[in-house]
């Protein structure tokens, strides 16, 4: 039996035209560190956007699904091109200026960007990687920066302004399968060449509604969003497509990322909401002890892309500022769980809930793997990998290296569902508590070991300033933990000290029987520890190991 | 480019599966009539579901897309059959109880309904119809009521409870196409035979997310939504899906829809939402009026299905209760627009749109055609038929006569859209106020005149009970209006008094030249004005017409 309904895509055209008519005054507003943000309604970001798509298609010959990348702040002009590259058929590419320069210019060649917009005051990242860049045309520059910096680059150099000015304020939308690729994103792997997530209209589409359900993040046009995680990673979260579509306000931090200019914009601007990393809300509460501010408009915040600490949420709380866990990735739009507890608890109950991940939506299927590949039960004590599917995650990567149209990757189940990469456990109600990574737990006789749990023992010990804790090869049991400590000065707390501290908190077949004192835990670029780089050491036997 | 993005179906056995397992512990109440309302929490509703399932298709034999249908209140099985029936991949078509026997008869038949599932207390109405339905095998009762009315009837009777018990509590759901039908509602137009509209799980995934959206319904698993709008009306707004995707408790009044019981379940129960037509509304404040109770906890109303009186609003506003005026219809779902007033503004400025119908979500498109067929803008003046396009909106009805899957109707525009048959305006911002029925409204020289701002104007005077405006054909203008005037007992208006009372009102050539005076106005079985009789004793010179 037929439907009789229509058959209409979802796309990012419709958010757009919805957005700038029927939420043609709703705002962007993007801090310029001058006395006054720029401001600009839904209704002219619409009416540039539409400009750009013609700017693109007649001056740039942008076409088909063509890549345009961008090396942006978070700013009106970002979500310009946020709604017109994807509405005119283009895939837009948001560059994240984070990476090395190498990887970078791996992403833009192997994505094969035709076009790159570019703020300003990114040039003196920008210029040095053009000469890499094999198949970028033009340079699109908008905002403050020296311009001089591209004299005699290969691309043709365009002026955002100048390019969108006097272009037709209306543009024939193709009509685009909702499946089509409108967006993508690479994920910064520590090991092996980034990889390619590209959206597509139905996924981004279907992630805004999700994001706008009561559930979620559950705003709507009365409410002002300050969207601080940056629209180079993931998307910004999805919230630049999620509030065209209801008519969110946004306030656009641009550049000025530092705890004392979002502390001004948060008082000045009020905010109803905020989305940021954990450490974005460290240097601000940090900054707002030092200089009181009201922060008070912001009344919920979504945290992710690390945990974050119970005592941070609990100072928030006291600023009426309520902190809500998100858990997600590059590969799942990123939208995969969010930690509102559920009704009727106390404040006091509500803490086991909050601490967690967060529950699933349900446009998001989830099982946990143990190690043995069964799918293992909620019961909130099996620990397995935690896999996910549904229509905006990730089922594959983007362009083999022989030029297929994906690439094969360990991180897809034989029947399609992400694998995350995350150990957890899930409640019986829900909840996801991820407790390591799979490559950093500890395989040890068919049982996981989780290296986070014994580095929070560890660590809880008045005498130890750091601990990581990796995976060795075990004749008898295949792996097992191997404990590195970094003792606070002057303290004295010794192996046996340590092993009887841990054997009161642990199960006592964890227990480490491999040791070794270290003056430092080694760390990423982004300070988290690299436990590629203990493993090495202790392969190559440049660790004092002390063994019981 | 292709997406890398998973192709997960959207799929009311998603909904199900989630609701049973996230959001176990949320319940359906359901009104008994005794001391204690039956409690169901959503894991039990899933898990019977299941079993229903298994029953319908081991014992019942339902296979494919075969059409089971309901006849029943708001009550938790009726929930169960609205998970299970379309989780099996066959269709759940719901019997509106208000229609006359011989349309329930004639729709039964249309839609091939294999079983019926009905509640004890409507065995009165369903019996006698039994043998004049050719495709009905089986009855499942539900509920009390007197069994012995089906003796001897030709379908095999089942008892639900019976039925479902010790059956198995999984079943290999199948995995379906979105775009399969899922259910099936019949409009009861006033002329022609009911029109089916199926539903796709797409379409009812789609709008249950639109639901819960912060702009829409926007409710949580902390919210109880009073669901008195009935299950056999458009699925009852999309609620029994709604809720179980994200867990908002239901709170079902099954056969006890009078004001008093009403009362009491609202105060007793505390929910805080509900969704129903005027008419309950009005009913209810007559008895809160008269036995005070406490309806402050339902801070949201959803109110559709017509027009809400103003001073409705402000009673309610009173008494802590917020009414938001929804439009919709079978064919969009319902849910098309919402009334909820933009930001900023004060209880006085929120007043003209809270009258309105409110603004569309980005699903759903919206034009307005005038009389010469063009597509007229959104200046708030200009009226027009209102078309629609989106993906929970209907693009043709059900089974033709000769057997075709769709059936031929004017009520779709040649490029898909939905001609509403209502006229209206829509303003720059985009909310929509109806103004007449298409067929009412008076096309005179090519120019449309409102039937209902005559009438409005009309009944505005005080010798004036009630008054009905019609079009009636003229040779020069095509169409002018008749009005036909019901004076209050004693009442003394003429004709002069009355055109001059209609001159400082409306727009000179909108002025009515011909008039009668009735003694009431004819209503269809709901209370409505029956126009086609007006014109039909026009037409047939029953009316004593003065012409002006």
């Amino acid at each position: 039996m037929l439907s009789t309904m229509q058959d209409v895509p979802l796309t990012v055209t419709r958010i757009l035209k919805h957005g700038m008519t029927i939420h043609g005054r709703s705002q962007v507003t993007t801090w310029t560190g001058e006395e006054e943000p720029q401001r600009r309604t839904f209704a002219d970001v619409g009416e540039r956007a539409t400009r750009l798509a013609n700017a693109l298609r007649d001056e740039l010959g942008v076409d088909g699904d063509q890549r345009v990348a961008t090396l942006m702040w978070n700013n009106a002009e970002h979500v310009e091109a946020y709604l017109a590259i994807p509405s005119m058929g283009a895939v837009l590419h948001p560059l994240n200026l984070r990476l090395p320069p190498e990887q970078l210019v791996w992403i833009v060649n192997h994505a094969a960007d035709r076009v790159v917009i570019a703020n300003g005051s990114l040039l003196p990242l920008l210029a040095p990687l053009l000469p890499h860049l094999k198949t970028v045309e033009h340079v699109v520059v908008s905002g403050p920066g020296d311009r001089s910096l591209l004299d005699g680059c290969a691309p043709r150099v365009h002026e955002y302004e100048e390019l969108i000015a006097d272009r037709p304020t209306t543009y024939a939308w193709p009509e685009l399968d909702e499946r089509s690729a409108a967006a993508m994103c690479y994920t910064s792997g520590t090991t092996g060449d980034p990889k390619g997530v590209v959206y597509s209209h139905r996924s981004i589409y279907l992630h805004s509604m999700q994001v706008n359900m009561a559930e979620s993040m559950g705003l709507n046009d009365k409410d002002t969003t300050l969207v601080v995680v940056p629209q180079f990673h993931v998307m910004a979260w999805g919230l630049p497509h999620a509030t065209f579509m209801t008519g969110i306000n946004m306030l656009m931090p641009d550049r000025f990322l530092q705890p004392a200019p979002l502390a001004e914009m948060i008082e000045r601007e009020k905010p109803t909401h905020a989305a940021a990393v954990p450490t974005i809300w460290q240097g601000l509460l940090a900054e707002v002890t030092a200089n009181p501010r009201d922060l008070s408009s912001m009344a919920s915040v979504t945290i992710g892309g690390a945990a974050c600490p119970p005592a941070l949420m609990e100072a928030y709380d006291k600023l009426g500022v309520r902190l809500c866990h998100a858990w997600g990735m590059t590969e799942t739009s990123p939208l995969g769980t969010m930690a509102h507890p559920p009704a009727g608890l106390t404040p006091e109950e509500e803490w086991p809930y909050r601490v967690t991940q967060g529950r699933f939506p349900a446009g998001v299927e989830a099982r946990l793997i143990g190690p043995g590949g069964e799918v293992l039960p909620w019961d909130g004590e099996s620990a397995g990998e935690l896999e996910v599917r549904g229509p905006w995650i990730a089922g594959a990567y983007y362009g083999g290296a022989a030029g297929e149209d994906f690439r094969p990757d360990d991180k897809f189940s034989e029947d399609g569902w992400l694998k995350t990469g995350d150990i957890g456990v899930i409640s019986t109600d829900g909840f996801l508590t991820l407790t390591d990574r799979a490559k950093d737990v500890i395989k040890s006789g068919g049982e996981w070991i989780s290296s986070v749990e014994l580095e929070n023992a560890l660590m809880a010990h008045p005498d130890v300033a750091e601990a990581a804790v990796v995976a060795v090869p075990d004749d008898r049991w295949s792996e097992r933990p191997l404990a590195t400590v970094v003792l606070k000065e002057g303290a004295t707390a010794d192996y046996e000290e340590l092993r009887a501290f841990l054997a009161g908190k642990i199960a006592k077949w964890q227990l480490p029987e491999r040791w070794a004192m270290i003056p430092a835990v080694p760390k990423t670029s982004v300070g988290k520890f690299d436990k590629k780089v203990i493993r090495k050491q202790y392969a190559d036997g440049e660790l004092d190991v002390t063994k019981f």
